[in-house]
């Protein structure tokens, strides 16, 4: 008889999980199974799992997933570099499968390719079962970017990287050179957290930091954060002028009050990247002659492009032993106890709550 | 007994001009004495004149201007590409004098650094009195960015190139590659005329123009434009879907409900460029969620820096003859009747009233 993968099937908001029993696929044309290693609960999870956020079910959740391969078909698959992947190899991979001749793929944005498939977001189907984190393994499909792991790289420290370190190397791409500029975070999550760590590692002058909880934003010092201010004071403005103006904003939180301070905030030619807006809020009131006279740049990013995994990789790879980002995985739990580890998760106290299979 | 320049002195909002003779200046540092050939009003200078703005006084209004050189100072000026000036030699000039080693202007943004000197614009000074286009003569300052006038292109054509082209020039900087891209133009003004042409140029697959008057919207169609709307109108968001959506608007109207429509019809990745919002007006109502989701970029653009004047001239120097700029001189008059031609400006019926000194 087959082997079975054990998932924990979400059926709908606020609803325990089900523990189902899934026949392992059979595996199409470029595709791997994955035998999960670790996942840990994003955001968007807790967004779903307490029906803050619409998502399919039924459904299995957990897109920040790292895995070993058990199996590949016949063909062979590439990693991103073009090297043949094998079977025991330890990977990561983009947190959806595309296709990279359609339309929208070809002109820049896989992420929002036609027919688009995203792990931990999509329906089960017939062929496709095993397709989130949450379960002992994960079926890859034809399409999904996947990377090896650098071996010095713990469970914890790798987990996030294709989802919170994904997106924030995308902010990066998207913020232009950082060299000399002094870049402000807003929102310490985890991936304000991120944000401080790669902007200081991409020569930002000043790394600042703003969150409503002030012990949030000084825990962002041991992630490169310079200073750290307290949202709401006026302080952070007397502070960046003194300092030569804010000339680039990374925006986590998606508070539309704080959107709206941080442009505020941004010097002649500034530019503030929107990363945390992903969920359902008023409208900015944002002042175009302000925004002309000030040269000002606003640009929204939603996931992230093959190149920016990759660059998360190298950066979490190249400076993991600065900055602590395996403690940022603060409790861990078992499969079987995933809706414990979600109602952690809920009460915020911990960056990431992790899950072995 | 020293010549004197004669200039149509802007005293108050809605108050004939002052005609005045002024003695020509002696020239500091790197400063140039120009006998203005042509001026031409830009809507700016309407505003000023009709009180919908807000200038200093007394000035000499006009910033569209170009001229024969009469004078330069002993150690001489360069041009922008290093090229010695010489009296004689016909040119168009920076709208600004900047400091080049100033804060602002080495961080790239020359049009808003400290101490910047704009012509049209300034208060008359002790030294400084010749320093706008309704004037025999202009004072060039140090710090202006100097271009001589390729022969081919007449005083109708060349008038506005330090203006709307080189605006246009930035816009479309900031819009990145246009190659393959659908293009919107919103607003047939000077900006939109120049917009759509300049677009087209550059390699722009398809150039849409809206205007609330459809008129003006179909005159685009001799300036590069392919299709015409009037704004509004849902025919265009399905023309757009139809044609593989919009990847770049242009927006020249400064009108809030405009911009909005706008950003709702851009594609995924799609970037708006704002250049028409130089007056007072209503905050937009902008989702974030939507700007994230979409992937959109929103980017102010106040001014040029000196490369996007370079192209203006290049790109004019090339399509002069493909696109009638010359026609949109629509009347001419002589310094003396600059009040009727400020009304006959204000009426709206021409693109540009020209003013021959």
């Amino acid at each position: 008889m087959k082997q079975e993968a054990v998932a924990k099937v979400f059926i709908k908001a606020e609803t325990p999980f089900t523990k189902s029993s899934i026949a392992l696929p059979d595996l199409g044309e470029e595709e791997i199974l994955v035998k999960t290693s670790y996942a840990t609960i994003c955001a968007s999870d807790l967004h779903t799992f307490y029906g803050r956020r619409h998502s399919c079910s039924h459904s299995i959740l957990g897109h920040e997933i790292i895995g070993i391969i058990e199996e590949i078909s016949e063909e062979g698959v590439l990693d991103y570099y073009g090297t043949p992947l094998k079977a025991g190899d330890k990977i990561t991979w983009s947190v959806y499968a595309h296709d990279p001749n359609s339309t929208t793929s070809k002109k820049g944005y896989p992420q929002k390719s036609e027919g688009l498939y995203k792990y931990g977001h999509e329906q089960i189907s017939e062929k496709y079962q095993l397709n989130g984190g949450f379960s002992s393994h994960c079926h890859l499909r034809k399409g999904t970017t996947i990377f090896k792991l650098p071996a010095a790289l713990t469970d914890t420290e790798a987990a996030p990287i294709n989802c919170t370190h994904a997106t924030i190397a995308g902010a990066m791409r998207l913020a232009g050179n950082l060299t000399g500029k002094n870049v402000l975070i807003n929102g310490v999550g985890m991936l304000g957290l991120s944000a401080s760590a790669m902007a200081k590692e991409l020569g930002a002058s000043n790394v600042w930091v703003q969150d409503i909880n002030i012990e949030k934003a000084n825990h962002a010092k041991s992630f490169g954060a310079d200073e750290a201010f307290s949202f709401g004071e006026e302080e952070l403005k007397d502070f960046a002028k003194e300092h030569g103006n804010i000339d680039v904003v990374i925006e986590t939180s998606g508070v539309p009050e704080a959107i709206e301070n941080c442009i505020q905030l941004l010097g002649i030619g500034g530019t503030i990247v929107l990363v945390g807006s992903v969920y359902s809020q008023r409208d900015l009131a944002i002042n175009a002659e302000y925004l002309v006279r000030n040269l000002l740049t606003i640009r929204g990013l939603h996931n992230y492009i093959p190149e920016d995994l990759a660059n998360a990789i190298s950066f979490l790879e190249k400076s993991h032993k600065k900055y602590p980002f395996k403690e940022l995985v603060g409790i861990e739990y078992p499969l079987d106890e995933l809706e414990e580890a979600f109602e952690t998760g809920n009460k915020g106290s911990y960056y990431r709550v992790g899950i072995k299979p």
